[in-house]
């Protein structure tokens, strides 16, 4: 069963989901309310992600700082996509038997080192040793983050209207190389972009999420949960160099963002040196048999929220 | 390298930590300040804590539900420590290849029930795949928690006197049977006790820690960070049947309470139904090669530090 299936299986009838629960499992971030004395409504962003050896990084081919940044850097890329404001982080990682001293502080340096570039501070952490030297590296890494003071909150997945216009940042598509190496182990969660979008659109800023399992699918998302139909311009999708709109849309692991604004409203060409692309519009769903996502090209309408890639 | 003393390198000179760290790591929970509109000083308690299959539990030899149970009991036992009083907590979870839809459920209903009933909403969770059946289930709890508005905020390591009584909660020892089960898998985390004594002892209430590691090591860990020595008469030891002190002090896995209050303090013999011995006091440790905690037993005093159980 895929992971969005299943979580949301387990969190669907969830009766003990309190007052204190603002934001239910099933966005990029938790929102929880944590009180405060004499005024209740500070409330706090959460997520964890984790990065398995064999999943998301291939530990032999990789120096060992880009995975303990990557690790962090997945889940910094959550707290864009809620236009959240890093908090502090939490690392929890089971090390293969004889992994090393030395590589296990590389790797928590790194993962400490990229928490402070993005003003989230590693508070604590968790260690511990599989049983076989074959047993995979796995790192979960848990991120608090505040939500921007913004008419509508933190900017969910299920905000998106018809009429809206769809964009993305950057470039989509051959993150993840042959060897393993590549720019999903080197990309910026794009916190700095989604702050600036998130006050300077206000309002009009009606759905985002972050891209991980590619536009195909982490627009499907969006589309599911809005109750609407995503329509893509194949001929938009910003590609990178050597990547057709197929594999921009299927490839996963970009981390850049896709987020739904009034058609009106004023989003740059690029922010903080980042290019956005308007790649579609939001149009009604009139069935539910009816595709979540199309990518129009040329003549042709594909179904596209099958086209993302499904982490195992 | 043991964990408590790589965790120690990793945050030892940690110049990222600002202030809004106000308990850094090496406590059971860090502590942040979240801030607040119009006031600041919102304090969360922040953990982690790993679950791995053959090193906290034997999943061939243990119902599913009980594994999830221990998984979020284990931080909510952290919980305690601090006097906290719970917020919510982030499930992540790698399952070992072909482990089923059905067991997964099982596991993360566990997990959920376990957190409702110690009020600790599931908010979040991040399921994974392993790329082999036979790599390890590896489950990581975050818990959040407020500190109890007591006169020393949450009740720390650090802060054992010299003069103080020391004491623990339950029964110690013989957690872990031989054929994997056993307390280990349904101890109670002592949130109501310790919220009880914080409330009640104030600031007489000087140091706790939850036992994971044996009460000879983690007697240890508020002997070190306080600067004392920590005596216990072996005959005060409150040993489960079949059990003598020192596999009482050895074994690890009890997930009882131990703290240190002001001599006069008035401390129950037992509270919400749960025993309270008296164990030892706190005297002074005139050099750093002096033991951090020993043993009084009949005529012998014999170093207690090393029998406590290290996780792998």
């Amino acid at each position: 069963m895929p992971e969005f299936e299943l979580l949301r299986h387990i969190f669907a009838a969830n009766p003990g989901l309190d007052a204190r629960v603002l934001i239910p499992p099933g966005d990029d971030m938790a929102m929880i309310d944590v009180g405060g004395a004499g005024h209740g409504g500070r409330r706090i962003l959460l997520a964890v992600d984790q990065l398995i050896d064999g999943r998301h990084v291939r530990l032999e081919a990789t120096p060992i700082e880009l995975v303990g940044r990557k690790a962090v850097a997945r889940s910094l890329s959550d707290v864009a996509a809620m236009a959240g404001r890093p908090l502090a982080s939490l690392a929890a990682v089971t090390l293969p038997r004889g992994f090393g001293d030395h590589r296990a502080k590389a790797l928590f340096d790194s993962m400490r080192a990229t928490a402070e570039q993005y003003r989230c501070p590693l508070v604590g952490g968790d260690i511990a040793v599989h049983r076989e030297a074959q047993h995979p590296l796995t790192c979960s890494i848990t991120v608090l983050a505040e939500p921007l003071e913004h008419p509508r909150g933190p900017v969910r997945r299920d905000g998106a209207q018809v009429g809206d216009t769809v964009y993305v940042t950057g470039w989509l598509g051959g993150s993840l190389k042959p060897d393993g190496l590549g720019r999903h182990l080197t990309f910026e969660p794009r916190i700095d972009v989604a702050l600036h979008l998130a006050s300077s659109l206000g309002d009009r800023l009606h759905a985002m999420i972050d891209l991980s399992d590619g536009l195909g699918r982490d627009a499907a998302h969006i589309a599911e949960l809005s109750h609407v139909q995503i329509e893509l311009d194949a001929a938009r999708i910003p590609c990178t160099g050597g990547c057709d709109w197929r594999r921009a849309l299927g490839d996963g692991e970009d981390y850049e963002l896709c987020f739904c604004a009034d058609a009106g409203a004023p989003v740059p060409a690029q922010l903080e040196g980042v290019p956005i692309a308007t790649v579609g519009r939001v149009v009604p769903r009139a069935a539910v048999s009816d595709p979540l996502v199309v990518v129009k090209d040329a003549d042709q309408v594909i179904r596209g929220e099958s086209l993302g890639w499904q982490h195992g």
